[in-house]
């Protein structure tokens, strides 16, 4: 018995025969090989995948990242491919299927057999977002008035062992959906009994036309490993497990937080992203963001007055911004993550919007006590000199900062929920985003503070 | 049979009787009514709960979040505090005592049966992060030289039907664990068949000291949904399911996205959080930031002649130092999510560098560009005047532009894998952080980039 790390050395000392000898190592696990196999060059891969029986050919492919799966297809035979797709599980072949696109995706569809190119078409039918786009469509049903011993003979005789028999389900002569039953309680109750008296008459299930999200929401509620997805009059088409919703979340995590990175959602990992497209995921926000920005240089143009006057006023203006972007991204972040695990939902607004305008309070107080002492410390210590009018300057940057700090604070809980609101994605607005407003409005707000209170004597 | 909305509907309207008979709707779903229950006050809460069967009252008491466990046990008398406490599955069980604190803790404790109370002290002995908290402690198992027949009757007169048989385990006589098989196989297979014949060879499991972070890991690589525990000596201890480890994955996410806000991560919801504790979680981090960004002030202050002489420069300075905050914050975002679903390690940083240098290049030249053509488009349309220089003035914004965007894009990339390399969490870099940070050093390159362009003319 070799074990799997030994492999990995021989291979890296060049010895692939170790490599074709797997097919028969019954105790290292598909996803362990397919693991191997992202780290080898693709001929080794091919090589060995080709010296594996069928059965385990398709368990090892449905395994590998879509991109492995792709070069693989390349490299084997016709009947092979089709052999090997065809007996993919729905949801694996329709994930891989609707990678292709164009004329690639409509060759890959003619290698299916009838039954699943009708299947993997309807299915390819539904928008991105949808649970047909998770469906497998294999699953094991029995009828209510069996016996649990009848029951399980039918399921001995009509089901492969695969994971779609983890919970069977009960459907009436037209195909409904009755109930579903987790496989253990044909084997805990008596055999002797009816199916119908183990139903336990609550069944949880997916609708055709529900989003992705719903479906996370409905897995975490009701704490299932699998969910039916019935049509509108009820007829059971599929089922969707809890691994390839995981995906979803994590690819929407994924997607949420390169967007409040203010980066456009990658499509492929980042190490699977080329650096042309890498860079152009970047530049359309980066140069929004840099428009947006421009303004401050308008704003800025506003005040070259005063700032000729009273240069020193100039000096804080990166620290007083800064901190209203600061804290804008705080509570954008707090508010985009509570909406996304469903914490809030947009009739929760005045709710947030009393506790933000309050905590922005309280924290550009904090802020501006500092940046008062700040500099008194420094005038006091003869560190540097800010004039003769050092106490109007440290209230000005006082008062600003009390300002922007609520006014980031208030725009980065409120803008995620108007997003949303507008039917976008609260996402959308990135820490970046809520920084180049606030930058924008704060010089505003810090000149028009400064005007009050230096009048008549530094402006 | 009335449904869980005309319900909600009538508690709306004061009416709660119906409430009281949601215990004989048998066609609602424990988790519904939990929901219900998160919505009124504590007191028909109360009212209700009471009033089911004890059995019912475990299932639904599972499903309430901790917060309200806490206030449905103070409402409870000690004899029914007790049984639930001793029926709750393990896991459920270690998760609502660990929330307590001090002598509550213990005076829950004295609440357990002998067996329970020594099974959580045991496990609360274990690190927050590892899969040892997330464990339950009931499961089923057979031995393998048992027939499938001989298994399943041994399984229906030992183990309740519960989750946790979904999946049986093989032990040997020492209860050291051989296999796992589904329970699925059980009813597929020919019940004069040995157990042995239907086992695969291949078990997956987790070790007691494995972090939950492995824990997702595996479940993801082997597509699993219950996995067992071991410890050292292949002891079998228990099984961890699938959704106990989403929940800690969201958890992960949600501190991951408010660290990369800027915000200490929330130890309860957004809307559990006092209105104090949200602000002492966000002043922390702004105030260490706002020392930080003090230092733009000591450098602007450095600067202050070449303002007094081109104030004209000044006009540009949030603008420039804001290009690379958010590229900064792009790029900390790809990697720190990269690293977070593993598909970066340490190893990658050069690779990354280079990738991110090239970037920095090309985004750098492109913002740099386009600031060019926005001072020679408002010079020459007359927009607004930048003096007879405005040609130095737009050469020292591109070349400032080109650096500090490269210089973000370095730093936004770098820090995480840094971070990482000394054992602190990469999304301590958050967006606001790497801001600051190249707010500083961005005030240097400009006016270092303007001192060499501009000497002799503006300076």
């Amino acid at each position: 018995m070799i074990s799997l790390n030994e492999i990995r050395k021989k291979i890296m000392k060049g010895d692939i025969s170790s490599l074709l000898h797997l097919s028969s190592e019954k105790n290292i696990h598909p996803s362990e090989v397919a693991k191997l196999f992202n780290e080898l060059p693709i001929d080794s891969t091919l090589n060995a995948f080709q010296s594996f029986p069928p059965k385990k050919q398709v368990v090892v492919f449905s395994y590998l990242d879509i991109l492995l799966q792709k070069k693989v297809l390349r490299g084997l035979s016709k009947e092979r491919s089709i052999y090997i797709l065809n007996k993919l599980s729905s949801d694996d072949r329709l994930n891989l299927i609707n990678s292709y696109k164009g004329v690639e995706r409509s060759h890959i569809l003619e290698l299916l057999e009838d039954k699943n190119k009708k299947a993997t078409h309807d299915m390819l039918g539904f928008p991105k977002e949808s649970v047909a786009r998770l469906i497998n469509t294999e699953f094991a049903t029995i009828s209510g008035d069996m016996t649990i011993e009848k029951a399980n003979e039918h399921l001995r005789t009509h089901h492969v062992d695969s994971e779609t028999a983890n919970v069977i389900y009960v459907v009436d002569a037209e195909g409904k959906l009755v109930d579903d039953i987790p496989v253990r309680r044909l084997v805990l109750n008596d055999p002797k009994k009816n199916i119908s008296e183990i139903m336990d008459g609550y069944c949880v299930k997916l609708d055709i036309d529900d989003s992705t999200e719903e479906a996370v929401t409905k897995f975490r509620e009701y704490d299932r490993t699998v969910l039916p997805v019935t049509n509108a009059d009820n007829l059971l088409l599929g089922v969707v497990t809890i691994d390839d919703v995981m995906d979803v979340q994590e690819m929407r995590d994924t997607r949420d937080m390169q967007k409040f990175g203010g980066v456009e959602s990658l499509e492929f990992p980042y190490v699977q992203t080329t650096l042309f497209s890498l860079v152009k995921k970047r530049a359309g926000w980066l140069i929004i963001l840099f428009l947006g920005e421009m303004f401050t240089a308008t704003a800025m143009g506003h005040f070259q007055n005063e700032i000729q006057k009273a240069v020193v006023l100039s000096l804080f203006i990166p620290l007083i911004i800064s901190s209203g972007g600061n804290s804008g991204s705080q509570a954008a972040t707090l508010i985009i993550r509570a909406m996304a695990v469903k914490e809030l939902s947009l009739r929760d607004w005045w709710y947030v919007m009393r506790r933000e305008i309050l905590s922005g309070l309280a924290l550009g107080i904090l802020l501006g006590a500092i940046g008062f002492l700040r500099i008194t410390a420094w005038q006091e210590l003869h560190i540097y000199d800010y004039g003769a009018d050092w106490r109007l300057l440290a209230s000005t940057v006082f008062f600003a900062l009390i300002g922007i700090v609520m006014w980031g604070t208030l725009s980065g809980s409120m803008i995620p929920m108007i997003l949303k609101k507008f039917g976008q994605d609260p996402a959308t607005s990135s820490a970046p985003f809520v920084a180049t407003l606030v930058d924008v409005t704060g010089l505003i707000i810090y000149f028009s503070i400064a005007a009050i209170i230096l009048k008549g004597t530094l402006l």
